[in-house]
């Protein structure tokens, strides 16, 4: 859930390791990612990565703490802009008809940390708690559009959970085949749900 | 994508290995299954498994073939049935609120299979083409139902790919997190999407 730098308020040490994994993810993916390689991005001693964390299930677990806190300190809903636009903003980004390739490598090995939770209680738990982040963000911004009358009186938990589920389902498909997912049409199919199902008459 | 026994055709040592895949990937997941352990569920010889396989993808990646031959042999469209009949019992299965311990183990070692795809290009093509397959398999029910009258001349493939997107994003978002994703939720969204785009007033 990016914008340009959710490293920059972090403690300088922290900070430094948390881009190294970053570039470690977009180079080598989940597969062939190991704390050296990490190592490898990060200029400072590798000991560093030693002290604090014991294996790289664990430092990439904490990565992902990084970049969900990220999420919700910078993209807050604003309640002073129209629901609608803000809506329209969060579906061009996560349904942008293609990613630029740092963008499609990063996303690709969080479908891989992702498939990580069924055997892994850490990785299940941050993505629980991620799931409700996201659910919760869309959640407020059809809420604002209820209060501010530009959408119907409708479920505003059911309807985020269609949309967080379509934008996941999404991502997922777009990283695991060759180009199959017409990311474009789901994108026209939502706005037509937005439509028909949200907006006022 | 199931019915009761999708192995029934094959030839009987393969229909037995295939059977032992299905067991030991129920049993131990993705992250812990090895010819070994699919060996152990193999009621013959597991010296017929190295002649067949070289490595447990290459298996696996044989697995899911005959789960996507299943499924397109065993679900055709039927013309002489109601469309809408046949795409809520397709979204009745794969969005069912609950799954039973079986399926629910069996859906979560699809997810992690289906995450071997961003670095192995073996799974990456077992996707596509799968993806490509279960695509036409919903936009032949919407292009029925728009033959039969009952749906809009709203395009087939735009639709087939939200439903199909929104479906495998649930099947995602439950194999991930500890129960955060609500399914009930998803699917009666999805039904106020069929009723306001597809169905004819």
């Amino acid at each position: 859930m990016p914008s340009p730098d959710p490293f920059h308020d972090m403690d300088e040490t922290q900070t430094a390791l948390m881009r190294a994994t970053y570039d470690a993810l977009c180079e080598h993916g989940y597969a062939d990612i190991t704390i050296q390689r990490i190592g490898d991005e990060f200029p400072k001693s590798k000991s560093l990565i030693y002290q604090h964390y014991d294996s790289k299930d664990e430092l990439l677990v904490a990565f992902l703490e990084t970049m969900i806190e990220h999420f919700e300190t910078e993209i807050p809903v604003e309640d002073s802009t129209d629901a609608l636009d803000q809506l329209q903003t969060l579906l061009d980004h996560l349904l942008a008809p293609q990613l630029e390739t740092e963008r499609y490598e990063f996303t690709s090995a969080m479908t891989e940390l992702r498939a990580q939770a069924p055997h892994n209680e850490a990785y299940r738990d941050h993505f629980s708690k991620s799931d409700r982040i996201i659910h919760e963000h869309i959640a407020d911004i059809i809420r604002l559009g209820i209060d501010q009358g530009t959408f119907r009186a409708v479920d505003p938990d059911r309807t985020a959970e269609l949309l967080h589920t379509t934008i996941d389902g999404a991502m997922l498909r777009r990283t695991t085949t060759n180009e199959t997912a017409d990311i474009s049409a789901i994108r026209h199919e939502i706005e037509e749900y937005i439509h028909r199902r949200l907006i006022k008459e």
